[in-house]
């Protein structure tokens, strides 16, 4: 099985790759090798090791997007300014490598000057779900480590801004002292609404809410299910909280893995509003799908 | 040299004893056989290598404050509810010991129920602050891993509430994405104020100014003794946005390191607050003299 094009997503922790063809995903494949644990060397081994079965006789282009684009990754791809449209096939920047069976091209990520942003990866993401949903105009939420809302008109971000509750969700429950009221994996809906609601009323409380959490662990029987999920609410909802600007009144689209979005999504419900979800994986691909469509034209030839 | 009695702050990472006599402090010793490192048979040994110096013929009362008290310590000090004095001689918690030499009391840390918090250790303080401070009635703040503000009324702890702050601040410069831009010990005066006035103003963006940190480090050359005095400012800005209901028109005491407490000072200056400070190691003391002094009593020969 051979791809016509190789997508990848390549990120601090992980590498994933996928081989298209033009009825779409061929295949998928996943390694480890983190843009963080390798040197500028080792991109290419390590991205050899994981499509080889994919390539044919001909050079098989492989569009990357994410931190491998970093000043600590493979090659630094430059970020492009807001507001622009989130990703443009001529724009993506070459990567020279020594296997002629490929050619690698990686897409820039962007950066916005007031107030302060960046993103690497989500740009894709944005221009996969602006190629699923033509002409949309609204807000669009991707939740992760580094939560993103962006504000999209005429096919352009607008303005984005990022939020750290992902990473302040995995430090809290696994690095914090809360840590020894939140072991196992457990879910508790009703505690995820409180949280959600409190975290929303009270977004300036958070650093008191938080040692709640223990308190209530030590003094008053709270369960691990319960505080874990009342952290993700209380951050969420402080999240929702600053970001209100992007979806008061606006069309929403939450991009991101499944359980991620059902709970920005329920906790948006509750604020009634109503969200369409769409796979980050069917996002980051789309985008690359349409970076790829451009791979034949003369714009392009830089990568070669 | 002999101790009267010896006061013992036996804290989560360090054990610091201190040698008392009618004059005060004659000496003191400090070890890192703090409670988390310690299983329960093993305080005593601890305790012994530390102060067996100043043991003499007789028994020497040992008075303890700090998380060696709590259900992980030697034996745990139930909590005391408040409303109620910070610290009372007559409800220390003797602790059974093999050495005859000495007599060991835990000082019992305080709880509330609504909203739920807890304290060890800072009673004991909070009880050294009245000694110092006769008649006291305001605030006090005690900042921290866990700092704590408290309403004092009539001798009494009236409510208090913590917030995660200092374990936060440690959190996001050493273990999460921030820690790239702010390598280094340095500080910026200008940068703490400008994150101080951010976080009372904006503390429900929290999560997103701790993100900025990061891209203003990338793209707008953001130091990083400016980005490491910013996020402490943006953390204590927060911090005195949402607990403004104890220090706004109140009498302020603050207890606690010359540094922390003086970076608290600065930030309540400019609200026009002014303070006065205390160091926590006078307090502590003071707190567990005061307890010290009932032990001849008939209702503390429960720790004989």
């Amino acid at each position: 099985m051979k791809a016509d094009w190789i997508a990848v997503d390549w990120g601090t922790t992980n590498l994933r790759a996928f081989a298209m063809g033009p009825e779409g995903l061929r295949a998928e494949v996943m390694s480890e090798d983190g843009m963080g644990r390798l040197t500028p060397a080792e991109f290419e081994p390590a991205l050899i090791r994981l499509i080889e079965p994919w390539l044919g006789q001909g050079v098989t282009p492989v569009l990357a997007c994410g931190m491998v684009g970093s000043r600590q990754g493979w090659q630094e791809a430059p970020y492009r300014s807001v507001p622009c449209a989130p990703l443009e096939p001529g724009q993506l920047v070459p990567v020279p490598v020594r296997d002629g069976r490929i050619r690698v091209e990686i897409a820039p990520g962007l950066k916005q000057m007031r107030p302060a942003d960046v993103m690497r990866g989500e740009e894709t993401q944005i221009a996969g779900a602006l190629a699923l949903h033509p002409g949309f105009d609204g807000a669009m939420c991707l939740p992760g480590t580094h939560s993103k809302w962006v504000q999209i008109s005429a096919g352009e971000v607008v303005s984005f801004q990022t939020f750290l509750t992902g990473e302040m969700f995995a430090l809290f429950s696994t690095q914090s002292v809360l840590r020894h009221g939140m072991a196992g994996t457990g879910w508790d809906e009703a505690a995820f609404d409180a949280g959600v609601a409190e975290g929303m009323a009270r977004p300036e409380r958070l650093a008191a809410s938080l040692f709640r959490l223990r308190a209530e662990g030590l003094i008053a029987d709270l369960g691990a299910d319960a505080a874990r999920a009342r952290l993700s609410g209380l951050l969420i909802g402080a999240e929702l909280a600053a970001s209100r600007a992007y979806w008061l009144g606006a069309r929403v689209v939450l991009v991101g893995s499944a359980a991620l979005t059902g709970l920005y999504a329920r906790a948006l419900a509750a604020q009634a509003v109503t969200v369409e979800t769409l796979a980050a994986k069917d996002c980051t691909i789309a985008g690359l799908a349409y970076a790829a469509g451009a791979l034949s034209k003369p714009v392009s030839k830089a990568a070669e």
